[in-house]
């Protein structure tokens, strides 16, 4: 017989029954039965009732047993009573009588207990990590993530996709947030980076003409800790692709995508059909630029239907320039006690408040009611009503000014309305391309023009498109939404040399500093490139919505707390000094 | 039509004459026949040629394009005139006539053609890596690299293997290199290490309850660069298991990589029967613990045939302790030329040369030659011969003294006297698992006990193993070697905390040094830790193998050079002054 098992704790069944077994796993939970032990003992597998009584020869060693012990047992499988059947179990049929025993690794007193569910500090699930894991849910989200990773290769790979591993150890990457920096001892005083994504290594492997890569790939950032962000690093699927256009790469990865949501969403329905919204729409219709869709609610410019309206705050602050009075819908919220509710979390957002329509039948028809519609009057309310669709039982609730001091606050309305008046539907994925990112931005204080998103993007139109007005320059960008987060982001690349070099001009980045910043992929460029794009997933966000867990520690092995330490492996911590000698390095001294 | 292609340049054929088609790709080379242009335009997957004459609208501008431009060509399917067809090319029967161009991606002259294979230096081809990836070779070698990591995940995911991503930004790790080290932004002076490899974390995963895992892992080590190893990073298929013993583990591992070995092994038989060699027999047959096999010499001690012969120089030796003399056999190297050359090869290893006897027919029968049989006499000889089971045409090669003093220049000389003699089968993959390390070996000079491999296995009979002589202990640790290279390296690991402390006292650590450099594992030991144990093969190593290359860099897509630096990428560089300030660093100014 196997040393250590003749079956996992998940194998055996009623067919067993009289069989001699040898099991190994760990102490799930004793219950001491007046001279009969019973005892769950728990593998990675599944869970196996054991019992012993003093007909057993290890009845006083197993008796000495406690929670989280790993042990062996040899014993005989016994068919339970028929009222004794735990139908949840799949070896609820039967158990197993103890005849031999042996303790492969003893446990001290527990700081967390692996079974029930009692919640524990994130510092002391930590520090004992290696506990907390073996945790029924822990194991599921693991193994769901394991899952998941397999199921996105083999689905790339079935696309014709090669997977390769870029350099982990390597220059600054251009992403914009801070590297983590490695110090050379070979070059004392000269630093590698950790890259913060394979970006340029992905665009060189088009130029050196491999068609389609893609990569499960850690991404390094050293970022300020944030409850869904690791301190640290976290993984990407990245994917590239040459000679494509936009339409291309959605074609692609769409069904990857779709496909990894319908075989883990377990009783959610995943939408089939993904809009392409522009940026531009998103901010005006859902207020972010990643909108949860399962929310039906859309809002509407309704600025015309106030203008010179009896209502004077609005009807002044149309006078200004680059002003708006939007509209956010809110069938089923038609009574007054929802609209002030919501009023009032408005004014929570530090916005002055949402004026607010409702209709109710008073009986004798349809009654528009609250202030704005006293104010504007019944003909001007009518038409905002067959505008936005409303009926009895309905409101809409108004913002104004300009857009960009609003829209957010607009956003976090609609997501609450449509939690409230339960319009978001549960159980669903829904996803929608956001596209035709503006390629800069003013900053509105120094009037000083940059990058809105990603400065290697190819502009919609070429060179022309960056010969007129930057701020209304489009680039084949995009995002993917899903339930309100961002779950991928990507390009069509700028692979031209000059269309890039007058990209950054724009920005206030001579071809130098550009040279100086990108040069390994900026004279790549220079010998033959092809056009090409892709983008990346987050493999992290994907298992927390697959999971349903809000904290992305929930979904990685190992992370670092929200100081980035690592407790349990004492991260980071003092080197020896012969370390920092070699490297060429000291410390300075902190006051 | 597709904006680039409708077809990729690997895929057209006679099916298709006649139609339109779209291609986009590399100008692979361009040859003018006075008024007719022809150019192999190259993509990944293929190379298609295309035509152009004064018919052709665009005839001028093609007649502008240089190699290694990335175009997109409109044209028609021709069919090629018989005498032209290139049966060695799938697009062979067909090339197609451009009507229309467009240049995607200029190129500057080439500091690297792509076509043809002169040679260059490695410099450059690191420098310009975009263009050599683009060569046959590297485009088969990167390729051949992604398609067996691909296999080998099918394979682990096949044998029930869960894949989990282990920390990259951690603490130092044990393997006994040299970390590569982190600066902490957030905790100034004190630092993260890159793994050496994910030992500790692979452990605490089965401590955790995961059953079986597995990674394709990154590995860090900051060593000193040399050919068939990466300066920095490298990667290694890492495996481990619960409730295991080294069998589970050899039957487990040998089919990914025997099967790896026949999918990719073009034209070379793979072993199946993988022998169990103990690292003593391994020393004493072969000189060196990663033999290869495919060389059937079998050295053997023969210094009973010495002891007190006529061979004063033997004789004398052999009454020192812990003396040998151990025969080479060389079926078929029975000449003197053969022997002379390899005693001056012996020499040239820095031994005093090896003595032989070699058999020849002298048309009277079998005559044994050369000084050594005239010396001890042909009883001795003839006793020599028969052990060695070898006959007229073969040689025997001697070397006495402490077998470690010249154990490796013997396993040298056998490996020249089995590729000489055309012994060592070519195309052939043998494998053998070394077995039975001794877990400490002594330092000649100091006297000194340390571990001789890895701190973490297991001794073979457990505790009772240390309390008798440490030199004596076995470990369950163990080696593949694989036509000469050490492939494969793993354990079963020590997870009872009393017998680990024990191990590290009798190599001098005491318990709290312990607990300060594996603290991580040492206390989730505590807390009811599995048997387990695994292994790690190295990737670089297998691809290098399967694709006959010498040198590492020509399986990494974007290595550096043997001075650590990425030419390209310019890695590593100086950093800019705030970002040391930020982490609390100062560079100490080199003499």
């Amino acid at each position: 017989m196997h040393s250590f098992r003749s079956h996992t704790c998940a194998d055996l069944t009623k067919a067993d029954v009289g069989e001699p077994v040898r099991l190994s796993g760990w102490v799930h939970r004793v219950r001491d039965h007046g001279g009969v032990l019973f005892i769950d003992l728990r593998d990675h597998y599944g869970i196996t009732q054991v019992i012993a009584d003093g007909d057993s020869p290890v009845f006083s060693q197993l008796e000495k047993v406690r929670s989280e012990w790993c042990i062996r047992i040899d014993g005989t499988v016994l068919e339970r009573d028929a009222s004794l059947v735990n139908p949840n179990l799949p070896t609820g049929e039967i158990e197993v009588f103890v005849r031999d025993l042996e303790v492969l690794g003893a446990a001290g007193e527990l700081p967390l207990m692996v079974f029930g569910d009692q919640d524990y500090p994130e510092e002391t699930r930590l520090r004992y990590r290696f506990l907390d894991l073996r945790r029924e849910k822990m194991q599921k989200n693991m193994k769901l993530r394991s899952d998941v990773v397999r199921s996105i290769r083999q689905r790339m790979w079935d696309a014709d996709f090669n997977e390769f591993q870029t350099p982990i150890i390597t220059a600054s990457s251009p992403e914009g947030a801070r590297d983590f920096l490695v110090p050379s001892r070979l070059h004392p005083g000269k630093f590698y980076a950790l890259p913060q994504a394979p970006q340029q290594f992905k665009q060189l492997l088009m130029v050196s003409g491999f068609d389609k890569y893609f990569q499960i790939a850690p991404c390094f950032r050293d970022e300020d800790p944030r409850a869904d962000r690791s301190p640290t690093d976290f993984y990407q699927l990245d994917m590239e692709m040459s000679f494509v256009t936009q339409e291309d790469v959605f074609n692609t990865i769409q069904p990857v995508i779709q496909g990894i949501f319908e075989e883990f969403g377990e009783g959610h329905s995943v939408d089939k059909v993904w809009p392409q919204i522009s940026y531009r729409d998103a901010a005006l219709w859902y207020g972010t630029d990643k909108p949860d869709l399962r929310n039906p609610i859309k809002m509407d410019v309704v600025s015309e239907h106030f203008r010179g309206s009896g209502f004077a705050i609005f009807a002044k602050l149309l006078e200004q320039d680059g002003t708006e009075v939007r509209a956010i819908p809110a069938p089923g919220g038609g009574s007054r006690k929802f609209c002030d509710r919501m009023n009032k979390f408005a004014q929570e957002e530090g916005l002055p408040g949402m004026g607010y329509i409702f209709w109710r039948d008073q009986g004798e028809g349809m009654e528009a009611a609250g202030p704005l519609a006293k104010n504007i009057g019944p003909e001007r309310t009518e038409a905002i009503r067959t505008q936005l669709g409303l009926g009895v039982g309905d409101a809409a609730f108004f913002l104004a000014g300009k857009p960009s001091q609003f829209e957010l606050a607009a956003g976090r309305a609609r997501t609450v309305i449509g939690n409230e008046l339960k319009l978001t539907e549960e159980n669903r994925f829904a996803f929608a391309w956001i596209v035709d990112f503006p390629l800069y931005e003013k900053d509105e204080d120094t009037g000083r023009i940059d990058f809105s998103h990603n400065p290697f993007s190819m502009p919609q139109g070429g060179m022309a498109a960056l010969e007129g007005d930057p701020l209304e320059a489009l680039g084949y960008q995009y995002d993917l939404a899903c339930n309100g987060y961002e779950l991928v982001s990507g390009a069509i690349r700028n692979h031209k040399p000059e269309i890039m070099f007058k990209a950054f001009e724009l920005a206030g980045y001579g071809e130098a500093e550009v040279r100086k910043r990108f040069g390994g992929m900026v004279n790549a460029f220079t010998f033959g490139a092809p056009p090409h794009g892709g983008c990346a997933a987050g493999i992290d966000r994907i298992v927390m919505l697959l999971a349903d867990e809000a904290n992305i520690r929930e979904v990685i092995l190992f992370p670092m707390n929200q100081r980035a330490e690592d407790l349990m492996m004492d991260a980071p911590s003092e080197p020896a000094s012969g370390q920092l000698m070699e490297l060429g390095l000291r410390v300075i001294p902190q006051d």
